[in-house]
């Protein structure tokens, strides 16, 4: 047996560096603590109701107002003195003098009195002297004379002051994502602007000699950028405002310009790229310098080379540079810290769905595996919504795997994988369907 | 018993006219199909990748080029002659002479001859004369000799020309809801720009005298048209491009000029209010009279006074104003025909569970009711996530009970109802949680 000499670092630094580099990878529910601890909901911002749609609310808001503002019709028919109506009916019907109409934001100029009755339309105002509506259907007007069919007690078929909402009451706590009729209930208590958490602002930047923009013909031995596109879409998707950086080349000084520039003006700042423990992967060695390097290494497959810092103020991810490793790296911790930062919850914006296996999945222990999956077939058991099948949970570079599947599974790393005919949960990829499948493909 | 003459149209237009107007009100699976009958996708149009996410591709994409467009390494080490480190162990070293190093973009000049080795990066190029890579974890380097202990089969560890994206093969068929990796796989390919279906331009035009306009404070008997900001939000959600018009007068020129002016431009044109059968609902009136109302009047609670037609090359939707009722018509309706436009599916957006009834619901035969409810406890059999109570289903002007509500269900024409303990289906009005919910508030 020959004995070969320990490695020496001088000797061969392209893979010596990457040899130590990854010693200890770093749990990924470790690192989705120290995430959550980084990323607490920016501070607020004002904006009109035309754009608050989404956004989460950074303090609680109170109607000043009270809704209805006034005493209202609630059914189209005739304002009445309701004790008038006592004993009203198709056989003795009340006649009453129509003494005119009322009309939403028209009220009635006088009172009604003793024997009259004065036409109202839905949402108009009450005249005074008059105290329930009789509806339509049980008046018949001729000439200035209407004939009342039905007796009425008083307030019936009237909203009242501040039934909808009384003046005072909170309407939404802070925290509360807008919903599109919260926008309308907040402009009809007179409200056009919300205090809502800033969105943050997310730096985009991909480093790489190799890389052409989006856009370009891939061309000789150079490849396209696919990162910035699907990472900008992944922003925005959670909330976060991004800004795209040029292509940065493998050059310490070049990215240690752009990192410096970028976190200046980002509250978070995902690379691309050069995060792994080679000769090229600089923005590790980069951010422990000019800032913090709070993880490097994740005990998670296929995004092992991800790392998470600190710059200034910004929170800056190093996402592996092939595409499936940076999907995974992206989802499972800057997506979290970009909802959280918007005051969402980190939550995956993914349907999760319970889903019969029917290839197994191995996964060594120690490590998370993120397994894309493909609906195969209806499932055989009640609590599955379908059969799905592995994709090959190799080839971190075929970014096509995710998108012929439908979803993905995480097999945590406690885990050694599922058998054929486990019931596993699936995050489905697609959000745009109403309700779950019935009968995949 | 006292003989009541005839209504007289002449003698009371206000309400003889509503009387008349809904005798025959369609029922709600009609106007669904009316609407899908008037709601194909719109023409393509051609956008940049970086506007494309969530959009629907309008003709299949295929790739150009190959992906990976070169064999390259898929994984740090050294390109080998597979052939010459057959019988390479730990115990049999092979020792071969580094001649050089590749790294991503930088291709090896030279040919790897018999007995020498290229230092290799992930994602560079395969130098001539090497088939196969040999992982750096089987191999030392010292001086320029490195030192092989594994055999590798040829073509181990390369990505072959290809192999993710052969040339020619459809990426995408039509119809397809771009997906952030979708961008990134485009990108790949050399695509920067995409075919995808036109948003449909949705005018909003809400009616009344009564109304100020968002952001006024309620002031008199008038109040703050609470609608747009509304459906400018559900518009926004749905794919569509919202064009807010100024408050119409209950004034039947002014009517007929501004749907005239929105029709022209707008693909899609709502008009909330004055949509029902009183003297100043002019709105279905007009559109019979400017171009086609094929429904007015749907067994719909709260939204009965609904209508759907055509005016010029726009579809036109008559919402009641009423806020809820004006939610619900947009929601089961004009939502519906915004998504098909845009592409996508016309179903909601809402994700679908089963709950629990906590009180029971009553509803007439014959007309749909929408009927709020709110998450009142866990749920006390296994098929419920949740039990949920009613919120009032009268009050159609109560916008706080959508806003209280977690979200609705909708009961059948044909069903009077559910009795406490059934299992029904509830519609969640918020999207932004990521999985059901286990311990409903």
């Amino acid at each position: 047996m020959e004995q070969l000499p320990p490695p020496s670092p001088q000797a061969s630094p392209f893979f010596d560096v990457r040899m130590r580099g990854f010693r200890d990878r770093v749990h990924v529910e470790t690192v989705i603590g120290m995430v959550d601890d980084h990323s607490p909901p920016l501070p607020a911002e004002t904006v009109p109701l035309t754009e608050a749609f989404g956004r989460v609310l950074a303090s609680p808001l109170c109607a000043e107002v009270a809704v209805p503002g006034f005493n209202r019709a609630a059914m189209d028919g005739y304002a009445v003195r309701a004790e008038e109506t006592f004993g009203a009916t198709a056989y003795n019907p009340l006649s009453l003098t129509v003494v005119g109409q009322v009309l939403p934001g028209q009220p009635f100029a006088g009172v009604v009195e003793s024997g009259q009755a004065v036409r109202i339309m839905t949402g108009a105002p009450m005249p005074d002297g008059a105290d329930a509506v009789v509806p339509a259907e049980y008046a018949q007007e001729v000439g200035s004379i209407v004939r009342i069919t039905e007796a009425v007690p008083p307030a019936r078929h009237v909203s009242r002051v501040g039934e909808d909402i009384a003046p005072g009451r909170q309407l939404f706590a802070a925290g509360r994502v807008l919903r599109p009729q919260d926008l309308g209930l907040l402009a009809s208590v007179g409200i056009g602007t919300v205090p809502v958490v800033r969105r943050p602002t997310v730096a985009v930047m991909v480093t790489g000699d190799e890389l052409l923009p989006p856009g370009s013909k891939p061309s000789g031995y150079q490849i396209v950028d696919s990162n910035s596109p699907m990472l900008a879409a992944l922003v925005q998707r959670d909330g976060g405002q991004v800004r795209l950086l040029p292509i940065v080349p493998d050059q310490p000084e070049a990215l240690r310009q752009a990192m410096q520039t970028a976190s200046a003006e980002a509250d978070v700042l995902l690379i691309s790229g050069g995060s792994s423990v080679g000769r090229e992967d600089h923005a590790p060695r980069l951010l422990a310098e000019m800032g913090r390097l709070l993880v490097h290494g994740v005990a998670l497959r296929p995004a092992s080379p991800t790392g998470l810092g600190q710059l200034g103020a910004a929170l800056v991810f190093l996402l592996p540079g092939n595409p499936v490793s940076c999907l995974c790296a992206y989802d499972l911790f800057a997506g979290r810290a970009i909802r959280r930062l918007a005051g969402l919850c980190g939550d995956w914006p993914y349907l999760r769905l319970p889903a019969r296996l029917s290839s197994k999945i191995s996964s060594a222990l120690g490590r998370t595996d993120y397994v894309r999956l493909r609906w195969v077939g209806p499932a055989t058991t009640a609590e599955a919504v379908g059969a799905v099948e592995p994709l090959a949970i190799s080839g971190a570079s075929i970014l096509s795997t995710t998108t012929i599947a439908d979803g993905f599974t995480l097999v945590d790393a406690a885990c050694e994988g599922y058998p054929v005919g486990a019931t596993i949960e699936v995050y489905l990829y697609d959000r745009v369907f109403a309700n779950p499948p019935r009968s995949p493909q």
